[in-house]
């Protein structure tokens, strides 16, 4: 088993069987000690989070596993925090998929000439380019499709999918008493041709999710869910 | 005539038949004395750059209007430094539609990482809202949609016109030797039920325009048309 890619929140390994090994760790993305899914630093390392972060990530992705949804995950070790996935190339340098429920963050800092923080968005999808350097910019279809990282189909297969495994998730949380206010995936092409995929990981570090009034600290999420 | 809107650039006037009188002002948009038509500040005034932006305005808008585009412009006049155009009115707080035929600018401040400065962008149609506070946010078509904004017909509409309009000018500044990099224009609903159409001004203070490796200088560009 070697190890191909050193990220800010995990590790990832290629085992003999072409398969990837996903290593959780303990920090987590963040500025100023203070959590941020939107941030690019790795803000804080908290005692506990990889394994937490697992647990969450392998109980959303058994459920869209079991919904049809296309997703890398194949098993789960909690005690190695360790997540077996298919392999999978990231589009470009990869991309952030985001769907949002409510007006918060990134969205309203741009739009809050136009909807009070807060408002309902019923889903809307939006991708940004990983780019530590430059913040993550913000992307459209045409220029996605322009500068050649997704097709025109492959865009609204992503978009699709986006809304239905968020809609998913959003569902789950809220039979825990949950809001779902916004979340980011990462998407891949598999080996199969035309093979898209969720991958990465799906934990509180992912999304914004509120319980009432009250936000729900990421790694606090699996107290609601087990 | 009553003022009714006073602007970075320019004036305007209602008239008392209810069409609109564009005043034009000696200031271009730009940053430390350097004109650049995506900076929101004025960051300089020139003498004579007020008739200049009015000449190449009308020069555009009369080859747009004979080309059966709808547009807002009615008559000009040099000597008063003073458009007439039809009224209209923007969308939200006003949108920027900038169309890419070379990979310069906030293009590539935002996808570097993709593509090479200076690369053909055939046409490539963004949009941003107004908002100098937040230094015209780039937004997407569902985001547009989504805040009410524009509708999916608009966008589309506005985003066919937008390649139709600045093709037309491209070959236009390519009869004259000169090479067109981005534009932005900037569109409004006229008073007729569905009614869209270009408003604002199309001078060099809207266009990066080069002559070979040359940049030609906004007040420039009235001397290579005339």
């Amino acid at each position: 088993m070697k190890r191909i890619y050193q990220g800010k929140t995990k590790d990832v390994y290629e085992k003999e069987d072409g398969t990837i090994r996903l290593m959780f760790k303990d920090e987590m993305t963040g500025k100023d000690g203070v959590f941020d899914p939107g941030e690019n630093q790795v803000g804080l390392t908290v005692e506990g989070s990889g394994r937490s972060g697992l647990k969450v990530s392998q109980y959303f992705f058994e459920l869209l596993n079991q919904a049809g949804i296309q997703t890398h995950f194949l098993a789960a070790d909690l005690e190695e925090k360790s997540m077996d996935v298919k392999k999978a190339v990231v589009f470009g340098q990869g991309l952030e998929v985001i769907c949002r429920y409510k007006a918060v963050g990134s969205f309203i800092r741009r739009y809050a000439d136009y909807i009070e923080s807060g408002a309902d968005l019923n889903g809307y999808v939006e991708i940004t380019i990983k780019d530590d350097e430059r913040q993550d910019p913000f992307i459209s279809k045409d220029a996605l499709v322009l500068l050649g990282i997704l097709s025109e189909a492959e865009y609204d297969l992503i978009k699709e999918q986006t809304k239905r495994i968020c809609d998913l998730i959003k569902e789950e949380l809220a039979t825990k008493g949950l809001t779902l206010y916004d979340i980011k995936l990462e998407f891949g092409r598999g080996e199969k041709p035309g093979e898209i995929m969720l991958i990465d990981e799906l934990s509180g570090g992912n999304m914004r999710v509120f319980n009432g009034e009250e936000s729900v600290y990421p790694l606090d999420l699996e107290t609601y869910l087990f």
